[in-house]
């Protein structure tokens, strides 16, 4: 149905929109992963696409990860890094970052503000797969959480 | 190809990025527009989508229009309005905006703001329809543009 929900924070200064449920980034234990939340805002056109906002608390990161699907990231709060492949780039509001299919990728929050961000999938979506203990240590740039 | 793609502002204050180029809202005389500049930002995943980034400039506003395909819309900059059906409501940065099929709508920059929104829509999509003088006249709630 058309809408117009309106945007605010909350106590914490997390970023929130009105009907939009906060959720968990992934279940606790399925990969390593620190602080991040996962809000849907949008599945459309014809649920084809999803538009999620995930927000990093300071110091927290994503899962080290890879999938068959891409994302299209734009970066709405905060500042942080992307680990793509063996490389590490900077992020700051408003970059955009495109990954492609099975490129191995972490998000980062700067340790002094989280890390915000808009991030674009398909809804029908292969499941992320984790790089075994060599892997990991071929990717290791200074990310965290790669060595659980 | 997997890429980090800067945020910008060019020498306007206008909201730019690395390589994406800067586009006409429409083509000159297909509509009553004023104002509008167009960037696609992602065509993701698989080409099925477009996210799209428009700037309205203050006093600005787009074609009133509807359309098959649905809008899914969340203001990145500034402040105005939305007309959908013969409802107005004000937006701020971060709203959320959801446009169904076949519903008439215009969105309108503050007079002393620009209005600049994300816009996601099916990469394959219908043209939109203009109204009819008799629409037109049911459908004026202030805005601007309809009586063109």
């Amino acid at each position: 149905m058309s809408s117009v929900r309106r945007f605010a924070s909350d106590a914490d200064g997390g970023y929130r929109w009105d009907t939009v449920e906060l959720l968990r980034y992934k279940e606790e234990g399925s990969a390593p992963f620190k602080d991040i939340s996962r809000q849907v805002l949008f599945e459309q056109p014809d649920q084809a696409v999803q538009l999620r906002y995930f927000e990093i608390a300071s110091g927290g990161y994503s899962t080290l990860e890879r999938h068959q699907h891409t994302h299209a990231v734009l970066i709405l709060r905060g500042r942080g890094s992307v680990q793509i492949g063996d490389e590490v780039h900077a992020l700051a509001e408003r970059d955009l970052v495109t990954i492609d299919p099975l490129t191995w990728h972490q998000f980062r929050a700067a340790s002094d503000c989280p890390l915000g961000f808009l991030c674009l999938v398909a809804s029908a979506r292969d499941r992320p797969q984790l790089p075994s203990a060599d892997e990991r240590g071929g990717l290791d740039k200074g990310g965290a959480g790669t060595g659980v």
